[in-house]
């Protein structure tokens, strides 16, 4: 069979002596059949790991910008017209091939980026099942799995005011009956997980806005999805994904917290989890590290988006991710987690608008396949070491026993504390206070990051 | 006997017909004894509007900042020496003139406001004991009354790593033991509320922090308090106050739905509410009218900091308020929430760093409370015209019959919405989206505040 | 003649008594005959504010955004296809009824806003001829005027890494071409001014950018056109508009006091002023008025773009202005520069995504020009009594006499200013420091609102 | 003699095998004699990085924050009143210890870190020159050399509205006569630079700001110094520092590149340099590379500070630096422009506020020497293989030659552009650029980040 992407095949090439680490010669870190063993749990690279590539980036995204054109050069664009359903099948070929060469096993997709839209949602359907059918077609004959589908409640005009907190109820109707077909397709290939990422969920201005109408509208609107999904018997994960803005001036799923605070109001936080991405973590104001920190604290890591943002920038770049830093930590409190049972690690990113022809998607993924795998080595051994572990119980020591454990047991009142301390002199109040040693911790993660990655080039 | 201030009182004397409208002159706005109506109430505007005056940064502030000694010129200087027993007597009786003089009933402490500390606690409880004694005196004599108190777990040294947060059992215990005391304060003094502001729970680095730990900690103090309270009688409301970070690098109370999801997660949600600050809301990425909506709609919205912020500076600046849109835009959502019941609008702002003569304490709190009456004003004829109301009925009526209704009630399924939309033209769907007229809308609220402004001038 | 646009002419209602203010009505504040004196010059209302309709907002956006297709619904969508010139052509007498129907006088387009691209760049100039000769016979007939043109070297993805900082010679060949062709333009139709606004003349990193070659080259391919423009004896203003990033993760044009080290760095400071815009000041972390009142300080405020951002949004939403401070604070810098004798405010603005109908284009416009002109009324108040003028003469008065007008003659040295003050006791140097009043110059400038705005409802 | 500090000398140990890379065991990259060779030159790593300890921070930093009392343990607290001689005196030993521990050779100082004001400035000329006195002969003693000097314009009360801007002539001849003296200091000394920071000149509000007069005043007074050094004899470089605000609003030298126009506006830029910060540079909305880049590619590079800011963080943190990849391409542009002949890299960090025990300021300042010490190797590895060099000369190649090459001989017009492409397909234009492959560009950085400091691990 023609290869369909000039490009070959990419493989662990293992850091080199001598300096030749151009990154454009296979992983450097990613070896998908090494066995890891973090937390107690012993696993291949690719089982920890489920990278995922998403279609709506690498197959459908053009590299357009608010001020220009797409500019992306792809190997399909000589299969057919933009928007027609010969190009949509025809690229289902490119994309099994992508991830072939890739080495990846799982792909993400919302339903608008398979197939064009018809002139009425039967139409749309119909559309969708033929590539869907082909779509099942590969998966079978590749194994390659689905990490996860979405719909897309976003790009069409008649959501302008949202999906399931539109103030129509026409437009409400269409995207109930749109998750309804996403779900089944959902059933049908094996989905692991549900997304809802809510673009249009939340408002232009407050003041044209019912916004507790929305947010009751659309706690509803989860709860029939559960409710079907339960009828048609798919058990995958629900997840909802949280960002602060854009493409609204404020979504209802601002941030992880945000997003919890609606699932306990409503009564659904049984039924969801959450998928987090690193750059909309930004554009609210927090690390990727802090989002997953305390989703995962909070029982409700579902699955991660492996992308990057740019701090000093106010939109989301979507970037392949590239920081080691950010690479270390998220995997760090991965690992914590125990991995991502039913979750993995999907590249909600595309390429640089520069970065436009074919090979820059290899290098893309490449980049970001590596950096999650030298993070995951670089955690690993932190793990193993009990660095950040022995740092922490050094620091709360002093509610292992005594004043500080008798409260951790419930046996304290205010009354108490005060009986305990009042006549303490302040001198040795303070005196029990240690210090964080913040720069020397900041320095010794810089050390594992160069020891742990450097070994494989020396 | 001598006045301590050479200021005149403040009174009401209306906006004047040609131009004479220096705002040194009097309030424009705020007349204590008009009476106002609005969402079915009528009340005096001293009544709807409790101003409090915060004793921390009217009376202790000396307007340093992290580059400079304070520049501040107080009266009260020549009463003692900084931090001596004498002087913060002294300056109970400046704050009881000041609020005469303005005009204000409400006021507002945290512990370490009103007297030093001492080598032990039970020392700085005697300290603090003996201003109490003649605050509360004061307070017999002038019927003005505390809107909150709190206490500072963040200012002493003790605390560099949270109060109820801490890592060091001993800290944590003093935390305690002080809150006791200042509950007892509260129950002695009839404050309307009792407020906790985490600014040192949250964390410096996520590296050497353990998250989990310290919220269950912060938690179980949370109901320590609640016990405490009822014991002693105490039935002030509780109040938490978001703020997201500074001085810690990230605050666990970050913004309000965050607070919401800890108090949800932790079973806390029936004792506490909120108390909301716009500064906060700004560095949070919220609008301060939005955190004031999804506080009120999730039913709580306890009180108000009246102060503002600057979205393009990066730290907490509690400016005197003076933005028309955002007081008649929060003024809106108190009116729909009938008021503040327990809360009110506490001055958390202090004058700027060159307003530093005695004057500008009465210019600063004259403004704020001169902005907030306008845009009550403005809000309240909003309301009576029901002109938002209107907006919201026709945008959202397609849900009041039909398809929309009876997704309300709680009768469709997604096989019903399919059934309902799967054959109708896109076109048609489309058609039933309504423009959100928001230029229209901005440019209304402008005429709004110049009509209902200008007409107590011309 | 049929009317294009189902609404009526815009026209000066001034405000009514008794709250009908609705904004949709007509004017409140703009009456293009009214004479407003200030500043020494007295003029009717429009050659004050020379407002200019945006041909690429108000022809051209489709409402699209990253994360979705075009709302717009527009009444010229019947007449071509998309990219056709028949469209192209027809929408001019769009544009002028446009302009007919507001009132307002000028206008300003990229070139290809007008018209599609060919195959070549001559076809291309062919397409756009065609157009002009349009625009220019519509101008003859009907007097209106171009504020300015200027040319797209951003949309195509041949300039994908820029225009005239390209690092593709041919590339860079065909940008100067075009904007010979673009002058050519300016000089037919008497434009007053030509913009370049450098989207894509920035870096995507600095890790494969030459920047200070594509400093070079920008300023070479500047002072080109200064000679092509001799040549062809055009005589109208040359502008450079600064923006910060976007759609580049850094432009060069950063901001009005980079826009200037560029122009001085490479002595293009007499060809050139700045076209300001208030959005654009947002994302590069200042106010508008900061922007031009260092413009124009610095004897370089050439023109301004009417439209307002949202500090908490960090992309550029051009919306349509309806903020009066920000207004009355530009028109108060404006009316010091003696307004703009080559330049105007020209509406950089669109619609909301949800204001797709027709109608909205007026609405929005007629905000902008009300804000405008209302701030206009305010500042000429201002002005005539010197509010601000006398605050500041108070508060430098030691320069005016002494050795603060021996250091402002030139006649001291530090040896000087030593034995000046070696001496003096410290107290006395901090007692000549005043206080700068800021709440209650604050508040004294919302009367000013309210008073000058209001009269015209009551 | 006896130690002043508990702590061994700080010393080169080298990455070791098995992962003992503890940061608080000495230096892992640091390695004061080592030879590195980059960009043809070749210098000893302490020639290459002159290190300076900022005595403000190391000396007098209390770790005060904005809400808490400073928590520092130091051992000179034992040695006298703060704020007395006898402390000020005794800390000079503690600073010269300081650097001999640490293995630094430079310093840096305001002259009011060094001594207590008097009652005049003939007082406090006399305490700061007693203290000078003691620095001078710890110098010659030791052979530690003076990186830098300055002056404080910005704690002191006085200053609250501007040294060189202030409003009060009084105030400014007080600025005048202290840098006077301060320059002498500088002269004494042997500074290498004199450095202007500018922290209240700027403004609060431009409401009450007459900004033009202010920048009138500072340029004369910046002229006055250069005529006093001349007058003096001294002929260190003079540095300015751009911030962009804190402690006010906006601050005149607000980037780089406003401070370039600041000098070219006045006739400034052949007496000036500029010394750069990186905390700074995010607060201006930048990298601290990119302020690097564009001062050097204007040949005003003079000095670095090497601290860290923290992107999601709104005010200045002064984080010791530990991010190697700022680290890396700040060294990078610090090889290209030759290091830095008059300048050095100035620890203006300060320990966070949990690390108040004195062993942390070692652990501080190691990381940050280790971290710059670190990018120095990857830097001049990367310069020695030419790798963004190369990557450049092959991205900018069509100027090498053909038309091109014209242009930039200043060979060809717009008409000879016009002439050479206008025929020329679309597609063909289209085709001649080339991908940015920013993704494999980014990974391989990584790469050489692990390879070459892995390598002394392993």
């Amino acid at each position: 069979m023609t290869e369909l992407f000039d490009f070959p095949k990419a493989t662990y090439v293992g850091g080199k002596k001598g300096l030749d680490f151009k990154a454009t010669k296979g992983y450097n870190f990613y070896n998908a059949e090494e066995e890891i063993t973090a937390n107690g749990k012993t696993l291949k690279m690719k089982d920890w790991l489920k990278f995922s590539v998403a279609y709506w980036h690498t197959m459908d995204q053009r590299l357009v910008d608010p001020f220009g054109e797409g500019t992306a050069q792809r190997p399909w664009d000589k299969e057919g017209e933009e928007g027609s359903m010969e190009l949509a099948l025809a690229k289902v070929d490119y994309m099994f091939e992508f991830m072939d060469k890739l080495g990846v096993e799982y792909f993400a997709f919302h339903d608008r980026d398979l197939a064009p839209e018809g002139n009425t949602l039967r139409e749309t359907n119909e559309n969708l099942d033929k590539v869907v059918d082909k779509v099942e077609q590969k998966m079978q004959e590749t194994g390659k799995k689905l990490l996860w589908n979405t719909s897309s409640l976003f790009t069409n005009k008649r959501f302008v005011a949202g999906g399931a907190t539109t103030p129509f109820a026409d437009v409400f109707a269409y995207a109930g009956a749109q998750i309804k077909h996403s779900l089944e397709i959902a059933k049908r290939l094996g989905s692991e997980s549900y997304v809802f990422w809510g673009g249009r969920e939340g408002y232009e201005s407050l003041l044209n806005t019912d916004t507790k109408r929305e947010l009751d509208h659309i706690a509803a609107f989860f709860k029939l999805a559960v409710d079907y999904a339960k009828e048609i018997g798919y058990t995958g994960q629900f997840l909802l994904e949280p960002k602060p803005k854009e493409p609204t001036s404020h979504q209802y799923d601002t941030d992880a917290q945000t997003t919890i605070a609606f699932l306990k109001t409503y009564g659904l936080e049984n039924d969801f989890k959450l998928n987090l991405e690193g750059n909309h973590a930004f554009l609210a104001g927090h690390t990727y590290e802090h989002e997953v920190r305390f989703t995962r604290e909070a029982g409700l890591l579902g699955s991660l988006d492996a992308n990057m943002g740019d701090k000093l920038i106010g939109w989301d770049i979507d970037e392949f991710p590239n920081d080691i830093y950010e690479a270390t930590l998220v995997m760090y409190e991965f690992l914590k987690n125990g991995g991502l049972p039913t979750g993995g690690l999907n590249f909600d990113a595309k390429v640089r608008r520069q970065s436009f022809k074919p090979e820059d998607l290899f290098y893309g993924h490449m980049a970001g396949m590596d950096v999650y795998a030298a993070g995951l080595r670089v955690a690993a051994k932190i793990l193993e070491d009990g660095y950040f572990e022995d740092i922490l119980k050094d620091r709360y020591s002093s509610f292992d026993s005594g004043i500080g454990a008798d409260f951790e047991a419930g046996k304290v009142t205010f009354a108490d504390l005060e009986k305990y301390i009042i006549d303490t002199p302040d001198a040795d109040v303070i005196a029990s206070t240690k210090s964080g040693h913040l720069e020397a911790i900041k320095a010794t993660l810089n050390n594992y990051i160069y020891a742990v990655l450097g070994a494989r080039f020396n």
